[in-house]
């Protein structure tokens, strides 16, 4: 159908009850507007600012509730990793390998991830240029896995605050599949709270403007109470706004394709 | 017909001929696109990085040369002004007063302006928040003027790099008509040479998402021979390249216009 | 003596009293350190976020006030101008024309005080690299005037911070005389109140690594009341931290000195 | 001696006599000047821009040259680690385990060395303002070690540049032992090549301006021929200089101490 994909889902897998619930909801929402879904969910928080925030269920249990997502709905699965040991584990459970950005400098993190040949989603680190991430996507193609893509979620714009840069698109573009994280681009770090706060406000401004400028897909999270979620609560779109947002993107993908 | 608007023109006034040429060819687009416009030239550079950069034919006569365009073409015409003294000068031949992005701070000149009762178009500093442009607003609704326009031309970004920050579009457009520039928006500065530099072939991208943020207007620099213009041939979209591009434009704000 | 030299006073001259009772403090610290001092006060406020801030209290009448001092205590004066018709008038009142940072690309300005023959003290733009000042010096010098200091401000960090980068100072020796501003480094632009805050609590730590990394003067305002002061409250040193300030900056200098 | 202390020694450790022979030159160096000294060597280069950038010569191996660094001359060593699991081995062969920059925020990591017992040096992320160091802290602290200091090595400006933010030495003083990395400070990251580049001819202004601004100790990389040094070459001090750069900086420490 042409139309964009969407990875989307809860920030953290905090339940099999919750994570169900989500992604019957998206669902329902992604087949009728014939968005290719992938089905997100953190199975560890492995970087929070604060050493009491909430890091996860226990890795295995949340993994296999990503694979139950899986089979229940018929969608494929994303997650992220931390480690390169986390690789393989994961591998075993999700399809798609992402690497969060604070990491995507790492390379023995990113060959492990490519090596179980596995989709590689590799999140544009805050402090990297769009240019600069060829050489991310570089060091997956160079361990034998063609199967990566790119997905931005803003540059660090003085300490308290983020800006995607639009340029970026199509110059990431030119080095594989390219992904707009529009809740993670809205994010404002380094609060004194220790919390990261977010804009959730601007979600369908950053989203138009990545279908706007020609992004393959979305990332977002959500959650049917983020005021309530364990973990970035401040950025995750309602998912009672899922339907209308994506109905509007729909609506300017289908234009975009015609020009 | 509820599509956007449009200041274009060239960088500077350099002459009759080039501004007629220009100005009927612009005017041939947009008429047939149906898009409103006003046309744009500066009647002095003030603020060039060199002192032997070109800075204009002499005031009076680059004003001359825009009302001419006025009268032949029956359109509106922008300019801008540097110095309190300027807006007297310039409001008996244009229509829209403009300050320029560096001196939107100066409370003189922005008072000065307003008094003339021309509609006044204030650039957001490269320096400034979105949100802080409401204070400029005010200054110019203070002194008893309504008409008043804010044009977004990015964000410095680091010393050679500029970002447009797309939220500044929803916000700005709480404070009044909201204008995006894309061809200063795209400017590279303290360049080495001292010769501001460019990226136009990003023009395209930066636009597109400025429509699909909902900007009101569009702003930009267009020329018959950008390489060999006196001022910003960075910059400056080729003419035989805006039919194509408000082509596709127009076509993503009537999507916009229906969500 | 080799010290450092500085350039401090009140950010607005509010009246005589006051800038008299300010200078002779600061004249009683500075002939006791060795400090050539130049005496600071502007006699309008010409950029303010909002129209509803004090702007002065007479242009004349606060230059007269400048000029007083200079007689007074035989102590240079200078001021900042803000249109190219200040520059003849303030000259006939003070030593030094300092160009504010957000006009230091306007030509016409720049030019204007080079011409009076008087001393130029340029601020660097938050928006500029150290190295692209090389162009502002050498509009002063290109109008015939030599007597060219730059005084650098911080750079713009985010919409609401700034950072010294003290990279630049080594880099605008190499054009001219170079100083440091010290509390307008510290400011916090674009708050949501409309009125710049600060870090005056940082003073000291910037202006050591300025001594330390070589400068040529310092730039300060003080004030014997901050809180009250008509501008700048939030930056402004209390005049009874200054002879600590400066009797620790002094001990660095003479070790600088030596190396 | 109330002296700052220094953490130095090249990027990576390329072999055992290249070891030795910068060791010893340093130390002849900081004996002299009684600057205690940890000696630095990277036992890995895990987080290269390019696969094909040096990677290390066998993690055990590197680890054994450090010890017999250490043991030879009497000196404690760092090394940075970048998953959990170097934590444990690392912490077999050095005296303090260092967190890369890009890695604070990763909490197992964190844990895993506080647990350990050893030293944990905490680099400040890139894009991590000093204030929000007290969580990463925190986190070492929180897992029984009190041993922790951080470490600034710029803030990213823009997508090719950094500053160092010299607010950030009295606010992370406030958390810990507080380090200035000259060398890491001056990179320039995100290069069109791939490699990043650096301003080593500003080591010295950088480094005066972190011991006038009370730093506890110095962090640099320094190789007799960094030109043909394994990483960082562009960022390296050449050994040759060390001794006229640490003479300078302990006068000026000496200052400072009496203040």
């Amino acid at each position: 159908s042409n139309n964009f994909f969407l990875l989307a889902g809860p920030c953290a897998i905090e339940g099999e009850e919750m994570a169900l619930r989500i992604a019957e909801k998206i669902i329902s929402v992604t087949d009728k507007l014939e968005i290719p879904l992938i089905f997100k969910g953190s199975f560890k928080k492995a970087n929070r600012s604060r050493v009491d925030s909430f890091s996860g269920i226990g890795d295995e249990k949340a993994l296999k509730i990503l694979q139950k997502v899986s089979k229940t709905f018929g969608v494929p699965t994303v997650t992220d990793i931390h480690e390169s040991g986390d690789a393989y584990l994961a591998a075993q459970f999700v399809d798609v390998l992402q690497i969060p950005a604070f990491l995507v400098r790492q390379t023995d993190l990113v060959v492990a991830a490519a090596k179980t040949g596995k989709v590689v989603n590799l999140k544009k680190g805050q402090f990297m240029s769009a240019e600069s991430m060829k050489h991310a996507v570089n060091k997956v193609i160079d361990s034998g896995n063609e199967k990566v893509m790119i997905t931005d979620r803003g540059t660090m714009f003085g300490y308290q605050d983020m800006i995607v840069d639009f340029r970026g698109i199509p110059t990431m573009k030119q080095f594989g599949t390219t992904i707009l994280d529009v809740t993670h681009s809205l994010q404002q770090p380094n609060q004194t709270s220790g919390v990261t706060g977010g804009r959730p406000d601007m979600i369908e401004t950053i989203a138009r403007a990545g279908i706007a400028t020609g992004v393959d897909g979305l990332f977002l999270e959500t959650h049917f109470d983020p005021a309530n979620a364990k973990s970035d609560g401040a950025n995750m779109l309602h998912l009672d706004h899922l339907e209308k947002l994506l109905t509007n993107l729909v609506a300017i993908r289908k234009t975009i394709n015609t020009l």
